[in-house]
């Protein structure tokens, strides 16, 4: 491999055989060697799961000079845990990234997603990392709409040399069209809005209940311009900067003096 | 029901037949009313997890005066959602407890967490959450000797009418011995280290390469008297607030910057 070019990992969350991930490969082969470890199943919704009661597997699917795919039996997180820490030991990535995801991973939502524990994975090993999101769910989503600005966000990354330590971006792009083309880019926080009416229940033809998870989403307030999904509606692609520092610094003092 | 005893729903992510969750439906019945959506199968590692693909169903296991429990064929996220928004929905909990879980949910691993995954769904849905875990990971763990401490946080929290909007409680308590009494309680921040050696390449009898997950932990600073896992060592309870908000607030200005 010429070690003159970035190596870049690719996984997701929709499993190799996606629109979405053939689309970011491609991209990604212009600015360096690519090394892909996707799930070889559908794994939406897995957020950060990761397999401790099964083995995992590894199935080399293609190699040759620059390009590396490997096939994995587990999920999304363990994907790229075992691409850095096993399959890639001779060369450490220089940049994860991760998707294209079919589907929104905005406002709290963000929280079940496959696709931000790839980049979860990439910033605890110390990898600067980006997921990017299509708002088309569908199998058949034309994810090549979001090639101009998944080359903007991957070249400014590239070029400034990482990101802040500790910081992944998730990026997510509207559904683009003649009638709907890309506005711009926006720099956002997520929404803590919440789903509501999230099951629907069903009875089975020969008896007994069950539940589909579905549901829509309520934002806090859906006039707050600081929002992903407030600029997503409005046909702007979103960046929202994340960690994975879940502990409530502000709340410290307030829980002191009620629990001790 | 009486409903001046407040209503509890515990869920925890090793599934309904563990001590820990016995434990704490033995404590919580003191406090309160108790309904209990536990996994049917154990889902250690689930993180926030939800099952889009198949069908949830809940298993009625037991119904009497102030007590009511269901065992669900879905992740620990699915428990809490199912409760909340499908089988309690004559009347909502007071507050989500999830555990005993047994083993610790410290540093970044709580990360990949079921058990928080149980609060942090209760937190969305504006319940009052606290998790708890308990350095002893095997199944007979004996969580009885969490009691004195899960009494102490349920009784604070119960009386204070609740917590900070969107902040729930990550609580650890390590192993009670007569030789490592329990010194106290500490409120603390997750150390933000990684897991290093993350597999274990096994060769099948048959042929062919498999991977279990394993590992050792790395802290950030072994000597930050501010993260749990310092705490924990040294043999004190420790009680980190958390929330859901993965935005980087801080590197904001930074990612414009960077990419506009």
């Amino acid at each position: 491999m010429d070690h003159n070019r970035p190596l870049i990992l690719i996984s997701n969350d929709d499993g190799f055989h996606y629109n979405g991930i053939r689309t970011l490969i491609q991209v990604a082969q212009r600015y360096g060697d690519v090394f892909v470890a996707a799930p070889a199943a559908h794994q939406s919704g897995k957020s950060s799961a990761i397999t401790l009661d099964n083995p995992v597997r590894a199935h080399l699917v293609e190699k040759r000079e620059g390009y590396t795919a490997y096939e994995i039996s587990g999920t999304p997180a363990d994907c790229v845990k075992l691409a850095i820490s096993q399959l890639m030991a001779d060369r450490q990535p220089d940049l994860v990234i991760a998707g294209i995801n079919h589907g929104y991973n905005m406002g709290i939502s963000s929280l079940y997603s496959g696709t931000m524990a790839c980049i979860y994975e990439g910033i605890m090993h110390g990898v600067p990392s980006v997921a990017f999101s299509y708002g088309v769910f569908t199998r058949d989503a034309d994810t090549d709409a979001c090639i101009p600005l998944v080359e903007q966000v991957l070249q400014r990354v590239l070029e400034a040399g990482g990101l802040p330590q500790g910081v992944c971006l998730n990026v997510n792009i509207p559904p683009i069209s003649a009638d709907h083309p890309l506005k711009g880019l926006k720099v956002t926080i997520s929404d803590l809005g919440r789903w509501v009416n999230e099951w629907e229940k069903r009875t089975h033809p020969m008896g007994g209940d069950y539940y589909w998870m579905t549901g829509e989403y309520e934002m806090v307030d859906e006039h707050d311009d600081r929002t992903d999904m407030y600029w997503l509606r409005r046909d702007y692609a979103t960046v929202t900067p994340c960690h994975i520092d879940q502990t409530d610094h502000q709340s410290l003092g307030q829980i002191a003096d009620l629990l001790l």
